[in-house]
């Protein structure tokens, strides 16, 4: 795909929470042979142990500013509601040049606790990053070097960001096969309010409505593989989108206003079947058109 | 599983509607070594060539009454809405001893077509079916033998079924690998509503609501694998999908009631970040402790 030239080997990288999302970073450097030396931040002494045994870290520490310090590239891998603490954290400790990410699912607010944590001199260095990838099993266990292999990663670098800070996070996520997009931080956060957020919530409702139901446990039991699919991603980890689905509420609110002015027209088309075969037809055709984000284009 | 011996094999099958669902029963059965000789009933000359292709049907008529004719089992496997006609076709093409079963995705309205169809003496030998199985992709070319393996098939009989129709229609999907359920048509849709229906209609309308928006075409280029799972059943086929939806759009039309207050409670929620994680937490729990229906046990 891409002619760049690989990128230059990360010295030291800071991994600032060893989860799924960080876990797979480091991981995946280091198959690609671009990282000499991993720190691993983590709270407990077990999800140290987990970072330790799942190959992610050559060393663990439950202090960032020691992570982050003489490191070349920091990864912030810690749920978006603790950025703004984990930044004021490790801010002292970075070096004129560090190159600084996250991999927040929302950007608004990440850049908005950016702003308040860093000085200018380091704000020039942070590169905020969403990686579109993940499981709905979190957890350092499941990390995997090639858990950002075709995966979009957006980018919503701030206007004061360097550019040299931008081309390193661009050709670092590169190398390891993700396909990097850029925009705002709002733009962002609209667009996955719409692909991402919104279905989260819409299959957390579903699920809660029927399991909530008197019957609901007889009607499960008849429930099959479009049910299974529809409502994978209600298994997502409540804290990780508690946090985003707060962080976001007011694009996902307007997401899910564009949601039930549709339900209402299907609700309404119920008794009306030519009516309600275009209203399919228009969503049939639609997903039908539609090929996820990173999968190679049709021959 | 069962320790039932194997079902006499069927003489003749006539198999109502060549398309995914009838030409799977075929298959299987053929498969299984249950069948002697297939009849398939197509319209169009292109879905006889189809079916015979497919190694579906020994012959193939366009007329459900020749198709019948001399069947010892009678598969209706056309779109619901075509139920009632095509009964009155066939009903008078059928022995005392004809077992006739749909696979209809619906059932009240199935059983109320059947009544006014069939006599009390046919009405005897109709064993309602719903097998939940099926992809997103209909036709005979999709037709695979097993397709029912492991599949929930849920009988509705009526009051007046025969015992040994009930029977003989539970032993020839037990052979084909299915788990047989039977209840009522009501209930059937009852609970269908809950894990089908719903989940087809608000997929439906997450994909047009999505879709019809200004910026929809760049956001869908951003959407992962949870929006891929999610809104697959959005794919389905409209005039399938606006056939149940509209016979069953009182059930429907409950559980989408459900569904909405459990939706108003969680945007609720949205800046009350301790209250909507318990409430995500509840779906998600749910949906850890729901196993596929016909998925072997947990060891």
């Amino acid at each position: 795909m891409s002619t760049a030239s690989p990128p230059e080997p990360v010295q030291r990288l800071a991994v600032i929470g060893c989860g799924l999302m960080g876990g797979s970073f480091a991981l995946a450097l280091r198959a690609a042979g671009l990282v000499r030396h991993v720190v691993g931040v983590a709270r407990s002494p077990e999800a140290r142990t987990r970072a330790a045994a799942r190959g992610v870290a050559d060393e663990a520490t439950d202090d960032p500013a020691a992570a982050a310090r003489g490191a070349d590239v920091v990864l912030l891998a810690v749920p978006v509601a603790a950025t703004e603490a984990t930044l004021r954290a490790l801010a002292p400790a970075l070096a004129d040049d560090t190159l600084l990410m996250d991999v927040g699912s929302t950007k608004a607010d990440v850049v908005a606790a950016a702003r308040a944590a860093l000085d200018a001199r380091r704000l020039a260095r942070f590169v905020p990053a969403h990686p579109i990838a993940g499981k709905e099993k979190a957890g350092v266990e499941h990390a995997c070097a090639d858990l950002y292999r075709g995966a979009p990663v957006i980018l919503t670098p701030l206007p004061q960001t360097a550019a040299d800070a931008q081309r390193r996070a661009r050709t670092l996520w590169q190398a390891l096969g993700a396909r990097v997009h850029a925009m705002s931080p709002h733009e962002h956060d609209a667009a996955l309010a719409a692909v991402s957020h919104l279905p989260h919530l819409l299959a957390f409702a579903a699920m809660h409505a029927l399991a909530q139901q008197p019957d609901g446990g007889r009607f499960l039991a008849l429930a099959g593989p479009g049910f299974r699919d529809f409502t994978r991603i209600a298994a997502s980890d409540p804290e990780v989108w508690r946090d985003i689905l707060h962080a976001n509420a007011a694009e996902v609110r307007a997401q899910a206003a564009a949601f039930r002015a549709a339900l209402d027209a299907f609700e309404a088309a119920l008794d009306e079947p030519a009516r309600l075969q275009r209203l399919i037809e228009a969503a049939s055709r639609a997903r039908r058109a539609w090929a996820p984000a990173g999968a190679p284009p049709s021959p």
